[in-house]
């Protein structure tokens, strides 16, 4: 028997740990659940099932440490922040280790550590990041081997409303944290390389500088610029390419009514408003507007942004009832973020029939035999139901795959990674495919910026 | 004798220096000046002064404490930062002290120990802070006293050029810390209350969210929000006010363009542009637009800011040398801010003749037999030379007169403390008119925000 433990078993985990339960016949695996909360891993694996559901506290050093010296491998699905525990443990107790989470300081600082143990640290293998590492890698990797010259990358993923569940004049809703969504693209101006330019896009402008994506058979998207599109620059080996960019995509139309909210201040999350368990959403708006005795709340909103009645930027406002005098913010000294989050959870909430959607649109701009050549490369995942997501299917299959690559040997290389090897990706690519994960690729002329090299 | 330390004689003293040099015959003053750099102080004093002037680093304790001791009355021109350890030392020695700064958090600690010592620490006693508290509490203090209830307080401040030396399209140059009016207004929401309401602007919208001020003789003037209006309500007493607001002025149009140059992110101090040595003026503005092969810089830039070509605003940016693929950033990992600052300093940097101006607006709303009332108060200082600044004398007379009247006896209150109170704005105020620094006031009809109670 190899033994998996797995932390935390949230929204995340379904698909996760139906494929390790699948296999645990066949590949004779022992499961082990642990988690504060144990009722949803309890929902997740049925009740006639061998996995072992545990009480599981990672911050109390005791039962952590017991569950991870009896496991073979450990599965960390709790947030970033609380993986390092749990990593210092599977060093000290000679464990391999996969988590989807972005590979923190701490978590790089183990790398030496993990190699003199020959431990295996994956990370940042679930979806963006993850299948975003694998599938660019992938490209890319072939594009080289060809004897091609890398030019041009472009990057983008969205968490979106599958087109069944799609209802609502944003396109939009919650498939994931609402938070990351509400303060998306502050702290700092976005960052990336455009034929050999650095270009910077001020918070203020940035759900105005979009680009249009295209996807056969799902219609238009749009894109904003993420944070730090030069992240992964030299990791993937692009320290030559002439363009560099990663961004985040949505319906199109939906940055253009998102930047009124950017531009008006509802989105900030730095200071709290005094009064606001006692505002209607309407005084919530009110306060961002001029003060007026006679002039309405939808009139000041409209002039401030030049907003004409008949552009469908209104239509988005009046469904989410934004100017009800009805409708209590009911939180108290609320940030401006925060209340705009709940009145956005009024509207963008699934509903219980809802699917939701992942999509992800690459670029490779690259020049092979003197000829500049573009491939695009698209996938589209839609969940089955709100409990096997296409969130949780693209976060919990590469994962689950990972583990198992680490158990059964086809991932050798030691050390704190992310899935850039074909070691690693080769494999794990291959075998989503069999689960409706797969991209699409097509041969399209250059674009980049300047295809004329004027 | 009565001995004086002033400790930093930078740009804002020569009237201090010159007020206490005039009077230190009469009045029995013996004045010493320390400073790091005496070259400054050697040319305010001249001469055949009396003056003692000596190498005094704050830094320093045995000499710092060595000064104080030897004094009857400390006053610090340093910036704000470096007061503390001096004020500690008075608190020691049993010294009364003068800043025309506000007062800090370490300072307010020593309000306690000043009170206990029986020691005057005067604080917040130049322009905005200073000469504002002054002639706002005076006719806040009169209306009061005749039964009035105040309705509305705003006020406004502005460090311009004067007149005569307004020769930019901007009506504007640095008389002052060229630094500040670059990050003027960021680091969050500005806060201020109209009509009971609570508003908030964000640095994205301040710049568009202005109001019109008339002087008489002087002309138009615009004023934008500061970060808190809210700071001196409960100390000025008008906790119960329904507006109240401060803001920043400036010549008509300002704004506006100024908002264009928020837009685009160029005032942004957070991070560092790598290659900023290398670039030109056109490849900083280039930085921040979308990358094209074909279209000029400036069609980019008036696309993205909707200027049209025969726009004033337009012309702003052509005065500046925007677009200049000549003239060189010559900083090396500058932020956005400090390159739009070396921008500025080409063409808002005085003239050696040029001079500065200070102007003042209050707005004194209020209550008295049943009517409604307003009185406009407002003042302009324009300086004399580059020695003799409106700033300076702004600065430099009222802590001069602070200190004169500490030490005759005429200001009593013991503690840390800023002047709000008759004892110490009546004497200054009066001794204000007769060196030309006087407020005109105006009977107006009450505006407020909601005059007809609708």
């Amino acid at each position: 028997m190899r033994k998996i433990l797995i932390i935390g078993a949230g929204k995340s985990s379904s698909y996760l740990i139906k494929y390790l339960q699948d296999k645990s016949q066949s590949e004779n695996l022992h499961i082990t659940i642990g988690d504060v909360n144990i009722e949803n891993a309890k929902k997740l694996v049925g009740k006639n099932s061998s996995v072992n559901i545990i009480h599981l506290d990672v911050f109390n050093a005791e039962s952590r440490s017991k569950a991870i010296k009896d496991a073979d491998i450990v599965v960390s699905m709790l947030p970033a922040r609380f993986h390092i525990e749990a990593a210092k443990d599977c060093i000290t107790y000679k464990k391999n280790m996969v988590t989807a989470s972005y590979v923190s300081k701490e978590m790089e600082a183990l790398d030496d550590d993990a190699k003199t143990n020959n431990l295996i640290f994956m990370n940042e293998i679930g979806v963006d990041p993850g299948i975003d590492h694998m599938s660019a890698m992938q490209v890319i990797d072939r594009i080289r081997d060809n004897g091609g010259k890398m030019l041009l990358f472009e990057s983008f993923t969205g968490g979106l409303i599958a087109p069944e569940s799609d209802d609502n004049l944003w396109h939009y809703k919650f498939t994931w944290n609402p938070r990351n969504v509400v303060v998306a693209g502050q702290g700092g101006a976005a960052k990336f390389l455009q034929e050999k330019q650095f270009k910077y896009i001020p918070y203020g402008r940035l759900f105005r500088r979009t680009e249009f994506l295209d996807i056969d058979g799902y219609g238009r998207f749009e894109a904003y610029a993420n944070r730090d599109s030069l992240k992964y620059q030299h990791v993937y080996g692009l320290d030559h390419v002439r363009t560099l960019y990663r961004g985040t995509m949505r319906r199109v139309g939906f940055s253009r009514a998102w930047n009124v909210f950017v531009q008006l201040g509802m989105t900030d999350d730095s200071y709290t408003i005094d009064d606001s368990i006692n505002m209607s959403y309407r005084d919530f708006v009110n306060a961002f507007l001029p003060y007026s005795p006679t002039d309405s709340v939808e009139l000041k909103f409209r002039h401030a942004l030049k907003i004409d009645q008949d552009d469908i930027v209104w239509d988005k406002f009046l469904e989410l009832d934004l100017f009800s005098a009805d409708k209590m913010v009911e939180l108290d000294k609320a940030t401006p973020a925060q209340i705009l989050q709940k009145i956005l959870m009024d509207s963008w909430t699934l509903d219980p029939n809802d699917k939701d959607m992942i999509v992800m649109y690459h670029k490779f701009g690259y020049e092979l035999d003197g000829e500049k050549r573009q491939i695009d490369s698209t996938m589209v995942v839609v969940g089955e139901d709100q409990t096997y997501t296409a969130m949780s299917k693209t976060v919990g299959l590469p994962v689950a795959m990972a583990t198992l690559d680490i158990l059964n040997g086809k991932i050798k290389t030691p050390g704190v990674q992310i899935p850039i090897s074909k070691e690693v990706y080769s494999p794990i690519l291959k075998e989503l495919k069999t689960y409706g994960v797969e991209f699409i690729e097509k041969k399209v002329p250059y674009l980049g910026y300047n295809p004329l090299n004027l």
